[in-house]
């Protein structure tokens, strides 16, 4: 990687932190993509192209959708490709045919930000060297920004070598990965049907800094449900009779949520994240709302609990005889990283200077990602999938209002994606540099 | 009253609180009331004759009743009537048709014991003269014994002076009054329909002795409910998540119970009294049951309970994918004495040398009284009806392991009653006498 | 009352109905108060003069008031007077001594508004008139806009009359009546206790157009309570375990608290009218905080509710290991008004041409009132006090969104109230005129 | 193993299933395993020798134990040593000292029955031969029967070749493994402080008939808590306020238990397995009862939902003004099997004609056993330590009340205990036969 391209790829990144974009939302981060996929020579897939509509999760609502469109347009949104996205379908999907017959390989990173305030302390680089988020209330704390700027640069370094390469490789770049939004509508558009390789990348998640992790496993299978009860409501002192309560129907179900059995096949977690009810001391509280998620070391242990889940919120809203609504916004599945290809992964890694530390597998079991949705697609039908982690050191966790990366692991990131290209697509590998 | 029959009047009492039976048990009491009163010369309607029996509510089951059938025979059950009661079907109806134009009139007692443990001290009267319970864990522990004794005394005065008396007077002896179980059952059938005037008794309920209240009113309509869950046991340790738990169903269920609204109209209450379940520490809980009462100022107030309680019982059974049962094993309503009738009969007992004080109308909250069934049917077809209180001095409160009654106040009860049979049923009321 | 005050009197109320302002933050409305009593002559007392600062509950923070001071003084507060008002003392007490020996007699009227958005439907009256609101959130939608209006008008014919009267006549304009949180300061700072007589009045209620009610009795006694939970948030796949779980505590709270026990002694109330919990999905909540309301016949039942209500939250909070703060927010207590004077005020108003109909008592038990704290405190100190009821027609009810009053009912009020001035105040009564 | 021997084993199993007894009432069980160990020439240790009284967990109470005495002392206890065991303390540690320097080597067996009512079908091979419990209400299905038969014919083969072993050889008869409370009480009398191996074996928990396991692990760590809440009695229609609800705090409890966070570190269990509260429909209940179960992982997850688990006990009290009482009437903790003995065991094993399928480690994590303190207690000195299984073929599962086992499974344990005393212990192993 020569110096300008890692000046750029730092640029980017700095350029998508101050730009933040939540899930679904990411029109001015997937419209700069493509205009520079496209100006690089890729094919791309766009939008609707690549998502299929009845698979996407927890997506916003209409005037929230076009109320940040607008935002988008007045910050920087590339207007040639902006109608693809402009109603939150947001995937990019670039690819390179060399044309000679080999491997298709598909890459994935991922777009968006999150719902916090980031912080402006002077001693906060982001605030320091002036690319702190100008969209309060929304930042990049979890790397996602960085994410997809390797992608870029990744991009960049195959496309000048594309004559060394055989068979197709192609860039995935997801939204809504925050929430385990997003995947899943793009396996289901079939972008990997046809992978023999898949690799997903994240920065930090507790790594540290110039460690690789060839394949990260553990992640939990998870379902996110949001819940609405509607009731009617009374005067508390007047006619409390009269109201159906809705507050405590919500009551119920989080006591009851929280203490859905335990299983014997493997971990598992239910939380209510948020509950909120009512709108005044003296009525009988008629909506609640809740925000749930289950989680389970397998598909069958996830199931239960969600299985379990939706009956006790619809008994709790019979108690009360009241409406209610359950809505899936999210979920992931759990995945076993292929261990041929974190072998490989492994092996490469240690060749490249960038690392000091390497690890074939870990299972952290921090949490859920939808990559393993790719995962487990790419497996199904054939192929070798892994999710590695790129270390990184952070100025504070991941989701914390002062979260910030050291930008060296993103050129370690795109060095370990290119050598996987290489090693997997190279016609001649030896001839190849990622200088 | 002459002191032969004051002296039976004793002794009827101590016999029946010797032989205490609890609801629907009352086989030995109601044989020998059956006896008493046919030798008299009434005609007499007996067990199902004079109960409807899919109004009879918390009858215990057959077994229970078949083996209190031997007890009861062996206990000096009247061999003649017994075949009448043995299936549990206890009440008598007795009466005399004076052949002469005039009112019906009803007077209501009840014979049922409660399921207590009655204190052995030598200080309680009836181990100290030796009419303390044979049957261990049932006791008269509520003065129905008293108030039996007191429909044979008044039988007597009746038959004694029939030939000055007109109309029809007939004596009500009502099992099961406990639980409020079972007067229902004999007003469906019948026994009031063409009552003129309706006058039901009860000694104590905190009135002083001497004292004498012509219309207790207040009493709160209720439902008891008997509720069981059932689920599936599962080891606890191993698969707890193949059991379906019906501890925790219950314990949802009680919660909820209690957080059911008041009501704007008037007073409610909500018990649960009792649960019981589970049958082993290391078990999922696959069983649980209820003992449960609502109450409410009228019946509005405690359908609303009632229906509100059946919802959360059904919910909570669905909350936990269980099977469940309801059953309604007791019930009564609210009643309001007629205000000519308590007028009349507190008139009455100021002429009465056994009070010394007498209120017309009192409303004493205190719980519920089937008799409120016969109260308001008389009244629905256009007779007077009233529920009256004899004071009497305790020993110890109701339902109390040492409760018992100044056996005066039995005498005073007499005559009050008897005064009332005269005042409304006398062809010439100067010329008779309760000497 | 001459057509100019009348005129008067409905541009007093447009304009407050134009400019709401909720409890403790009625700057504007207290100034231009002040102002005109002023200028009629009466000797005022004003803020923290009239308000015990320890009694006073639920009064907004001071970034609030110090934003709310700001919209007042750009709004048409009166800069002269808006000193005493602008850190949240907002109260009003104008006096006029007679010098003449006689009754002292105060009214009272309130002045606050609601947070509720005002209807802009063409159909809403006041949007039609062009006095809707113009501070979005805020509505006068509980009367207290002509509450307040009445009491200028009165203060007008009271001291256009001051020759022929006597005694002293008080008018007092209290804050935060919603939540009942204003009159205990005023009460403690003693506005009252050389009251012979009081009167509180209030348009509506229930109550039909030109109808009276002389005295409201059944107000509930009632306290209000603001709880705060405070946890220890945790990432909920990651490590469940290290966190305290506040939503779980306040659930468990809502659920004990409104399955606190009925209470014999009278009507009882409870709601957790809103719970808030949580930010996040997959955080364990480490915040909760609840509106709690508890309410009783007399104080005997409401401090009972309240007891309990403590004791739960407590308890909730360290079956949690939380810690927790319990703020009373508003309170009042059961009144009865005096029979004397609401004898005479009835007989007043039969005398009125603005009244078609007047009931002397009526118990409405429609919830609850802090004038209650002034009537017991004359009542307490050897005077006569009454809370009377102007019926009026309704747009829409109490609190709603379209709530509107028929002015004409603002001439009733000040009528009747001028009377009650005239009959116990009078040098001469038939001398003088209301015209 | 003779024949003479092999008959034995089988009389010993089914006289002991024919006297069930609960755990710590083994009165009749130890003190024939006593007398037989006696005459064999082992040195005893009874009862309070080998019994820490502090460390008991779960005695019945005085009453409950005289009572067992009289039926022990009626249906075949040796009175010679009675004395030991009379009041509930009886265990049985027997001792074989060669002389000769060498190891020493524990082995453990159990002795109790379980609260069950054998099947009386004919079906039922213990029925059919004559050998079902005459003790109705408890039974041996969990095999310690033969457990203790397998103890007492180890004895026979040890002392059979006693010239041929050193050092020592130690052999534990325990009482009340069920509800895992008399392990921990022997464990710190001190009786494997010196152990240098131990061995426990267990029949089937699911292990096929002549199949081994050499060592089980995975046995959670778990503590059984028996819980009390006593409040006060009150009417609930006439006065429910002066309640103080045994039954709400219960039932809120139970939920909260249920809900106690999972742990990131590993599976955890929590089980109210009995709830019991209230004695009559219409009265608040004053007490209530729950039998509660907490499991781990390992001490650190079950700890932390023991302390859970009393923290929330402690509130539900606190929140309705109760008295309450926590004691731990059972508990064991996690172990892990020494791997170098699970080898030698399972190579034994592979030796044996007795065993067709060897296993040298399973963790079958389907309860816990309170072996485990033997285990870890001897590792912790030093010592090394396994659990092992032998198969058997099962009429019914464990704990069923048509449970029963193939009895030939009891030789094949006596034979690999054998063999591990000869290989661990042996002079010269060659010249050993079990024949």
């Amino acid at each position: 990687m020569n110096d300008n391209l890692k000046q750029q790829l730092i640029a980017w990144r700095r350029d998508f932190h101050r730009h933040p974009e939540q899930g679904f939302l990411e029109m001015r981060t997937a419209s700069r993509i493509a205009a520079e996929l496209h100006q690089l020579g890729y094919a791309l897939r766009l939008g609707r192209e690549v998502m299929r509509e009845d698979a996407i999760m927890g997506k916003p609502d209409a005037a929230t959708t076009a109320a940040h469109a607008e935002w988008a347009l007045a910050n920087g949104a590339q207007p040639e490709f902006f109608a693809h996205f402009k109603d939150g379908f947001t995937a990019v999907v670039a690819e390179l045919d060399t044309g000679k017959s080999g491997p298709t390989t598909a890459f994935r990173v991922d777009m968006d930000a999150l719902p916090i305030l980031e912080s402006s302390e002077a001693a906060h680089r982001p605030q320091q060297l002036g690319f702190r988020s100008i969209k309060e209330g929304s930042m990049h704390a979890c790397a996602h920004d960085g994410h997809s700027a390797m992608g870029l640069a990744l991009a960049h370094l195959i496309m000048q070598n594309k004559d060394r390469l055989c068979g197709k490789l192609r860039l995935i770049f997801q939204p809504a990965e925050e929430g385990v939004r997003g995947a899943k509508s793009m396996v289901e558009a079939g972008v990997v049907d046809d992978a023999d390789y898949f690799i997903a990348v994240h920065l930090g998640t507790g790594v540290a800094h110039r460690h690789f992790v060839a394949a990260s496993s553990g992640f939990l299978a998870t379902s996110k449900l949001d819940v609405q009860f509607k009731g009617v409501a009374a005067h508390a002192g007047a006619a409390p009779q009269e109201g159906k309560n809705a507050l405590l129907a919500a009551a119920t179900a989080a006591l009851n949520l929280h203490a859905i059995s335990r299983h014997s096949a493997g971990a598992s977690r239910i939380n209510v994240g948020e509950l909120h009810a009512g709108n005044g001391r003296n009525i009988i509280a008629n909506h609640a709302s809740l925000k749930i998620e289950t989680r389970g070391a397998d598909a069958e242990v996830n199931d239960y609990v969600e299985a379990q889940a939706r009956r006790i919120i619809a008994a709790a809203a019979d108690m009360y005889a009241l409406e209610y609504d359950i809505r899936l916004v999210g979920s992931s599945i759990h995945c076993q990283p292929s261990p041929a290809l974190a072998k490989r992964l492994a092996a490469l890694a240690t060749q490249s200077p960038h690392f000091s530390h390497v690890i074939e597998e870990e299972s952290s079991s921090l949490g859920s990602e939808d990559a393993a949705y790719f995962v487990q697609r790419v497996q199904d039908r054939g192929g070798e999938a892994s999710y590695c982690i790129v270390g990184t050191e952070l100025a504070a966790g991941h989701h914390h209002e002062r979260f910030d990366i050291h930008e060296d692991s993103l050129i370690a990131g795109v060095d370990i994606l290119f050598r996987a290209a290489c090693d997997i697509n190279a016609l001649k590998y030896s001839t190849l540099t990622s200088k």
